[in-house]
């Protein structure tokens, strides 16, 4: 079916449970491509692994199989999720970690057929010994409906904060902060006025000017423009915007027309 | 033979050493599949590395060539040596680090053959220059007894310090502490009494319950289970058991049967 | 052409920019070898970026494309470059992180073709929207002067301090610091007078013994010695020259023989 198998957990850079996790994929789809997207998720932080998951999967070729393993609840009664969506695949637990993909998705299956697992399953790392395998076995082309079952719950959904327009001005927060310092919020370019031009962006006590890139700024200065996937982010010219600013998730921000 | 070489190092997380030895394998064996399992062993931690190749490397498939290059004494008498062990093949410096694929090995060699390596060989680099070579010219199917000779002298294995009982009680120390935090010890579940509901364990002056998994406690609770690898470690239900019992390597740690 | 494409960025060890970039490549060339360098030159850090460049490219195979998004201008007027240089293929923004591939170029050439480059291209992000796209045409076998046009102006490149003789001393300069925190200094082996055996190093105000590799001193020893790149370093035996010298970039060093 595919030969790409990404790879999203909170496992930490370095950690050997990721290679514990490749090795039983690989065991039984000895020519996948397996793609590290990030093992840098905070411990336990299914929010920004939902947020994760949303910006790097359609860069994928179709038939791709993304594996998130943020999984706090492991070994309990949570159930594991398969999610046919945007013609990808997505495997996760059923947390919240996989919700913009069940948003749009075509089907949304619960993994239950234990005969396409390690044996014996341990009670404690699901990723090497459940989802793993099964994304594997998907890249063998296994049919999913020998995989999985048809929900039996209504899957867990986060809630995403949305924007709001009050007065000509937009409301928005900070959603996540990249490895540059670098602040994404919740707004997204379709959301904002038209020309975006002329817009300002207000932060903490901040009034920042709306530019088109990095580089429309001296060094230091502080900018927001449209980042590369599509969100309104606070930025420093050369800097980090997180150290500047000491903002962070959660921090409000307002967008108007300044006229 | 194989077409999968796994890469366990100390280099550091984003290291370009390691890019050079993957150049290096790459170009005598264009084909194969690099795995990084890690290369945030701490500086010469030899004894860490050890573990570290015991964790993972069952998880490949049959034939996998496993190399370590966690080598203070690169460039000195030191040998280097090619283990085949359990239908995996391990290579890396002897000092210790293939302790445990050397106790179940069939065969312990030692790579002595210059032809086969970078030439001229550093005297600072062999993972590059004679480690990684070798691992790719196996890859590629060359003779084991080619690339290599019968040890001249008895291999170097570390002592692992095992658990001892006493009084009906089980002492342990913890050995490793993974990247959530947790503390893994080196007593096995195959040391613990059974059942082992009704476990009690003790580490410095916390009495810890005996849970089956992490999700088996609220918030914050600190927990003991066997971990995935089939070893006792002390958690913290959503936190860190490193950062909050102050505990690390060489903590002991006690198990009794609670009645 | 080739199947290799190494990636250099400062995109941060575990950065979900460098999976929507391996996401691009793979959508365009599936069966491409994509091999992490390291995403952790320091944000916006040309002349770090430049310097790895130079250490490892010469590992890889005839024909690997190595990609570099060390990108500070991008969305401005500056160029993107492909290099061909050394049998090996650049690709990189003009700022001087291809510096040493330009000094050996037999072309240098200007990507100005958006017909093979994501649409519509960000303003933010070119290493996703243009640099792996051409690097992946490139793999697939389009012609580079299909991709490319010769140079308009003449490219970027970053003078390198150069060591200087005086007296018969040679002095030089600290220019990295690796993962171990050796000091790697910008005095070639082919710089030093022989036999090297009986040189001293002065830096900062130590005194330090020329010796063959890491393992030729005791614990603690500071040592200079001839790296595995060829260029003379200080390091610590099982130590981190970077944390007990107070030293780095720019520190400089001075070497002569002891007679």
């Amino acid at each position: 079916m595919s030969h790409i198998i990404t790879l999203t957990t909170d496992f930490g850079n370095g950690s050997v449970y990721v290679a514990e996790m490749k090795g039983a994929i690989l065991s039984i789809a000895g020519d996948v491509q397996l793609v590290d997207v990030t093992h840098a998720i905070q411990p336990q932080d299914v929010f920004g692994a939902a947020l994760t998951m949303r910006q790097f999967a359609s860069s994928f070729p179709v038939g791709t199989v993304h594996v998130c393993v943020v999984d706090p609840g492991v070994g309990t009664e949570r159930g594991i999720l398969l999610v046919s969506s945007g013609d990808h695949w997505f495997i996760g637990p059923d947390n919240g970690a996989l919700t913009f993909a069940i948003s749009m998705a075509n089907q949304v299956r619960q993994i239950d057929q234990p005969r396409y697992w390690n044996s014996p399953v341990s009670s404690t790392f699901h990723g090497r010994d459940v989802m793993g395998p099964v994304a594997a076995h998907l890249c063998n082309g296994v049919n999913p409906q020998t995989l999985s079952s048809p929900v039996a719950v209504e899957p867990i959904r986060l809630r995403m904060p949305t924007p709001m327009v009050e007065d000509g001005v937009l409301h928005g927060e900070i959603v996540s902060v990249d490895s540059f310092g670098n602040l994404i919020s919740n707004i997204h370019k379709s959301d904002l006025p038209h020309p975006s031009s002329g817009l300002v962006v207000m932060i903490g006590d901040c009034r920042i000017p709306f530019v088109s890139t990095y580089g429309d700024a001296e060094r230091g200065g502080k900018i927001a423009l449209v980042g590369s996937g599509g969100w309104v982010e606070i930025a420093v010219c050369q800097g980090s915007a997180f150290d500047e600013l000491e903002c962070g998730r959660y921090t409000k921000l307002a967008v108007w027309a300044d006229s």
